[in-house]
């Protein structure tokens, strides 16, 4: 069982891989810099995905809010989450590029980035998002939006070859 | 005395604030996220500022490389600190918004992000930001390109205020 | 009378200019480019501006559809002008910088451009265009999405200055 | 002969495709939209191209400048002919997104963008484009730089198909 809010209902997109949830959840736990900075996924439905992440000092800039670089982190995975959902099931995707505004300060509990599919296609996907910080009181604010291109690259698994592990990554 | 590689000769751009290569070099250190992930400004001149960051498994996404929101960490600050070393001594610096091309897999020991102004202005400026990993051999590979746009704003303290740091930018 | 849709309902935005619909239409009918290439501002509201623009074939790229500098034109327009209808009487407004998402072939009869305010801001505001084409039997299709900033600019008039008109922009 | 000032040494780049210059120009040609707004190409090396596009009263905003339109259409086309010298013969172009910041008001006698491949890639292709406008005492203004993908359409042809030929591109 998935510790995420999965929504399996149509979104009016064609889900490709009816294990779409699981696949983006595996991804997701693969990728151990979403770990060092705290986020955690919390719901996935076909063509979205939102993820979020507590405040620690750790995360901050020099006014001591979320910095812009974390800001930008989860904008592009919330992208790249809400994409892979609608992607085959032997295939791996990529960002080709993302374009964020920064439109307030995110001072706040909590960063939530939600990311939406607004075109899938068989090669590349655009996807956007919206992230905004969420106060103790559990009033959200918008902070920042993204716009997203995303590559899906059939036959490319999702997870290190064994060179890679071999090498750590770092050669 | 900085432990940076600090360029004070003319690059061509305006230098308002004399001291601009230790306001860089505070600021950043004020940077919590920064020393979180292990980066490290490199150097800094009129118009520019290099950032670099070994390679550690926690800045990983599936594959091992180094996650394309540390890549856009790495960009966005390039870009901002290059800003700054031209912003009055009384203006900090925001960033409006950047775009970001992932051009190939970051893989290697150490991502360099150079940040250069493309055109300063007295409210806004345009920088650029190129990011390359370089592997043990010394061999260096572009990896991604930035684009960036920042706010100067007079009379804003580049500094958590007194109601920040009570609150710890959480609220 | 202006011969545009009006809506001076609240969409949820502060109007700071009761005549804001009327600002639009003239600052537009002062752009000879839109005139030009045939384009229509179609309706007004606080916070939007939707523009269209019949087919021509002059307005095509190498298949014969919509060129993307023509997509790309209309959707800067239509965050523009959404933007211009919240500043303040003598406020001017510029372009600082968009990027456009081209999706699908701008095959159709008329493009749509329809553009909304994100984030309204003293100086900055932050715009979205969806880009649409409608053929001869009333069906849209999405072909480009946008996000834009803009810049408002105090005291700056939106016509060209003495200086501008002897020289005719060419000097 | 090319009207265009054609270099057809190495420029670093693979050239797929000896006749390059031959293709970019007849493609260039069969934009009806350029010789709509009097776009001229000056030169093509590989990897790059230069367009120029001379003053015109229809051209202008509302300050009489060249519209921001005709400076996104220059610089999207730009990069777009840049990344089409390095395509093999059978392969066609389109311009995924770009990104465009509007650095200073395009006053000026002459529009001139420059466009160079960044990054070739076998399916998409990074380049970026800086927009001038020229005086007519020669003075060169940079006003606008851009940031463009591109995607390599393997077996499309570049020219309208029979069935777009007869539609008009209208349906």
């Amino acid at each position: 069982m998935l510790d995420v809010d999965v929504n399996r209902e149509s979104t009016g997109f064609s889900v490709l891989n009816p294990a779409f949830a699981e696949r983006v959840v595996t991804s997701f736990a693969r990728q151990a810099f979403m770990a060092f900075i705290g986020a955690r996924m919390v719901s996935i439905e076909p063509g979205g995905c939102d993820i979020e992440l507590p405040y620690r000092p750790e995360l901050g800039q020099q006014h001591g809010f979320f910095h812009g670089g974390v800001v930008g982190t989860l904008a592009d995975n919330a992208c790249g989450y809400a994409s892979f959902t609608l992607a085959p099931a032997d295939t791996s995707i990529l960002t080709v590029e993302y374009k964020l505004n920064l439109m307030a300060p995110a001072a706040g509990s909590v960063l939530v980035a939600r990311g939406r599919v607004i075109r899938p296609g068989r090669t590349l996907v655009v996807a956007r998002a919206d992230v905004s910080v969420r106060r103790d009181d559990g009033i959200e604010k918008p902070v920042a939006t993204a716009l997203a291109t995303l590559m899906l690259m059939a036959g490319m698994a999702d997870e290190p070859s064994a060179e890679t592990r071999k090498g750590g990554g770092t050669s």
